[in-house]
């Protein structure tokens, strides 16, 4: 693992969702690019000595000299964006399969020339979207890829946090500290953080591509150097138009991210809050709730749930379905098998480049007073 | 009343919600343009005969004709949009009050010409936007003018609906069919039936101005003549910005009006359909949830609510309010009394007005492809 | 009217739910035994002078000696249950058809003979269980009669208040004081309070008959004279079983009624705070939520509402439906015309004799500490 | 691990939960009475195949037979019922300590001398009663404890599940099967299985003594040999009397687990399907809902959540959250130290000992006609 110091957020949660069907083992890492915090981290996972090391090119270096079996298999990288194209290079040019946290890289341009590096190299690469490891957005997506919902109209996702409402980057907040930072989180704030992954997860369920975006992004907090509030009109090109808000000062907001599409015959509605109830609407019949676990779920849903009906699974396991499907189709590679066809989907180059798209479009779009809409991709 | 014939849908309302408190009494009516529905109309409401006109000319003119005491005290204009502005000039000319649906008039010109004669008649007006009546809305607007939220940054007002879905009008649904016809509805479909209701919530309860709107307006119904869906974004005079969405085409959706407002301390939640709640949520505090009825409300929101709290009160409640609020303002000037000020609470002329600029700014945004931000009033 | 002086609770709902429809006209009242508050209470209510009665007897008395056209036509009785058995055989001796508030008596043998004297008269009477007027509460009543849960197996009723966690009737909660006064609730109080419109419910959605009641009745606060808690085990007479919880110490709680009905297929759920939703849960297919208003109720349900889908009815219209369906069955009997069986659905006597002797049963099993099981009816 | 072989729902549960937060590792196993289950599942689990045994008697014996660091640290039994006191005994008097599945014991006889083992052994034992394990059951737990919803009145328990409402035993589920056969379950059904979390979670919660139960057991499906159905009427050791309803028939439902507490002055209620709330009602002030990961939840449900606000965790997380603080508290004993308060809490002997005398009392009640109250304890 490269980041993930102790105290980091994200870190600790990719080290929870890699162990937790028991296929992943963390056996190295560079937690920082301070050496006595990387030591203390390693020192703290119960790793040796040896395999904590000072800094990720060091790392890579060794691990790759390190004979087969007894070097690592891949390579999570978990730090602020600035920190990603780098590694993921590296790693790739030393034949390391990689786990990239979202956003892809910092830049398009960076975007663009790691996923011709991962194409070249032929191998992995994961990209952390953990919203659509859910189960239920899955069988979101399954249906709407049957076409229960009839041709989609209308697509509604927002992203609303309240983190950011004052300045707590000024107040020792680290993840405020890089997030709100240009040189380290790049062009968007809060549509590059949270943005990106309501932009995925629309992508991802309606199986649409957003052709064009109308947007206005703001800055509330003064003083900050990104946007940390922003709406966008969309269209898609299938014809369908949607609305996408992210914020990060809406007040008193947890996490919520809620996605909802209508087709012509109905629409579905899920909240990653309570994560485990997906709600269809129709025009034909009464409401139905979906849940998790339950023996009504499409197969492709059940394939990504632990426990039964009733016993809600959350971020974590969504999160680990993304590291699961990662480890199931390395392991089949490795075995020169194919995976199962439900294990192949986790989010990949081709998203990463998607999500730099789409930050791109929306900025130039959401600083624009006088251009409406900008073309995406 | 005019119109509101037998199975016309706004004019039972009306006449639930007007006679709720029983401070209203049906005296008369021109129910509709079909004189035989007109009558037959009246005769199922119990009303002579003789109060009973053929068209809304010769009942004002009659009506005014009877002496005092005995002639109606106000007129209530329940048609479509393209009868509004006729029958409420001629009522005030003839010195009546009216009731009024919304939105205002067919045009923003008649509306403008509109407001002025009420304000040089000194007649009363009362425009029926029903859910600023719900006791919870009434809280809301007093909590934000309170500054318990601080300094407002971000709205969210969203109206999906799912009934015109498909092409209703051509199957003999009343509603439908003049709602979406530009002759009888006005240069806005969604946006006037539905939008305005979302807007005026939206600066009811903020006490904002939207000074500015940037649209994308869509009809997604083959073959039908006005917009059935938009989004727009909004700025408002204080600086906040806010996305307000409406549809019509959001197969499987009742009538689920929301809003969300977030301010610099917290912000709050209230969507009609469970509209005995108002969710606030906040930096500094837990999640707190206010019922009507219960001790916790505000006096404003308390002088809205007939039942104690877990006796839910709803729509026509909500819209009976508007007709208790403007009786009693009325009743109080017939005494030469002053209203206490919190019934002097109905929207009237100004909201009117309001709502007018508002379809026709949304209609020139949202119909532009080139032009992002069209000003507002 | 007898009873509902200004400031009574109970007496407002009622004038407020006759008028609603525009059947009923409030014509005459004796509103309280101090004939001041009375008088003051027609006054504010618009009624002529010597329509206002000192005495309940007097008003039966001049009512019915009145031309027939003038003289009221049924009596609502909304006095505490001491004057209910009085007023209502008095006004059915004289001719009056009645409308009177739950519990039906004081005792049991009262119940029985207010029931006779109803037979003998062949006058109607409607007994306000108003929960069971909501259109959701007849539509899962119908959905167990068509057999669409299979054979019912058990059932949850649970009522939990929170409005007398403390000693309030000493304190000057005029509601309060009458129901913890045995002489004038009668021998129960939470029992009898809401316990009654719990059990009510239980036997109108199930159509099952409770046979045994193994109960625990309590009192918390300190000085009370009657109940303010208790659960009961019910047994039915299709084998199911139940539970009934009824709390007016559930301190927080407002009104917060709910029934859920399991059968062999399938279970339901209501709950009175957020009455528009019925939610069914299937063995063989995902979670259903019915949603008043819709085209997806059946007919009965259909025929107690007055708004479409997602314009929320509540409380009042509930209790409406009780006066309306009763208003048109006397109307219907006037005319000599058969009313529509949907429209005949109003409590009577029999379910006010079933009520009483719940309150019977109830306190019966609930104070005793040896013997389990208590027959009923 | 003893018992827990692939297809087994429970034991797979326990792997997870156990490694969820890199503290434990599986390195031996005894999966199943059927030795090539057994060794099926301990390849999959990727184990060497030498520390998978033919039977638990085996595998205690020679991993007591390894050198100390080499062995295992402790023993996790998943098994059914009857297989609990067995290997629990023999593992303690070979010096390791436990983790067990609840019940405790098939008998209360083996509940007593288990705990009194467990006590003669100076090792640890936990009983994985996973819902106590959640964050803000722990919030409730201490709220409660702090006197914030004053002296507690009455508690609601609840957890309806429809699993067992056809006879699915005779059908291949292999759960259904042994939990519903009396010779490997035990006295109670429903009640040992679900009714003892619930009971559980009600003492945990309130921190009171149930004293006294009255009870209704009934079986549903016939044939079947246990109870599927219950409810029970309870009294607390100072006053407060409460309902706990069980059900394994009740159609529809998943694992709907619930508890509402209220006291003199407050209410609270926690519904394990939405884990991540915990509702607060007050009598003076509007309602109140703490959610996990945000900054109001009190220090002990912080400590035993991984992720922000809005991130939801769910059942893996509580049930890991039991084998957390169990390893903390071995590791501090292994190294002398004193574990944190916080992490001392998991269910022990104590807990499995209750349960027992539960599941004696309410089949006693529960089956009786005659004897109402059956003393507990």
């Amino acid at each position: 693992m490269i980041g993930g110091g102790l105290n980091a957020f994200i870190g600790a949660i990719h080290r929870l969702a890699a162990i937790m069907d028991g296929r992943v083992e963390l056996v190295c890492g560079c937690f920082s690019s301070h050496p006595e915090v990387s030591f203390s981290t390693g020192k703290s996972l119960f790793l040796p000595k040896n395999r904590v090391y000072m800094t990720w090119q060091e790392m890579i270096e060794k691990e790759a000299a390190l004979p087969e079996g007894e070097r690592m298999d891949f390579v999570s990288i978990v730090t602020p964006n600035h920190v990603h194209y780098g590694p993921a290079m590296m790693a790739l040019e030393n034949g390391f399969h990689v786990v990239l946290d979202k956003p892809f890289t910092f830049t398009l341009e960076e975007a663009l020339k790691l996923r011709e590096k991962v194409r070249e190299s032929g191998l992995l690469l994961a990209l952390t979207h953990t919203y659509t490891g859910y189960p239920a957005v899955k069988q979101a997506r399954d249906m709407v890829a049957r076409g229960m919902l009839g041709k989609i109209r209308k697509v509604y996702v927002e992203y609303p946090q309240g983190w950011l409402s004052e300045k707590v980057e000024d107040r020792g907040n680290i993840q405020a500290s890089w997030r709100t930072d240009p040189s380290r989180s790049g062009k968007a704030g809060c549509m590059g953080d949270i943005g990106t992954h309501a932009h995925h997860l629309a992508e991802y369920v309606t199986g649409l591509r957003t052709t064009e975006i109308c947007a206005d992004l703001a800055t509330f907090v003064p003083g900050r150097l990104l946007d940390d509030d922003g709406a966008a009109l969309l269209r898609f090109d299938n014809g369908a138009t949607g609305v996408l808000m992210a914020s990060q000062i809406a007040a008193g907001e947890e996490n919520a991210l809620k996605i909802r599409v209508y087709g012509e015959k109905g629409g579905l509605e899920w909240a990653q809050q309570e994560p485990n109830s997906l709600v269809l609407k129709w025009l034909d019949k009464p409401m139905e709730v979906y849940r998790t676990g339950t023996g009504f779920m499409h197969p492709v849903a059940a394939a990504h749930t632990r426990t039964p009906g009733g016993h809600p699974e959350g971020y974590l396991e969504a999160f680990a379905n993304i590291y699961r499907n990662f480890a199931l189709t390395l392991m089949a590679r490795l075995d020169g098998a194919d995976p199962k066809p439900e294990w192949l989907d986790f989010p990949g180059p081709d998203d990463g480049v998607r999500g730099m798209q789409f930050i791109d479009t929306v900025v130039k779009a959401g600083t624009s007073h006088t251009s409406k809409w900008v073309k995406m991709g």
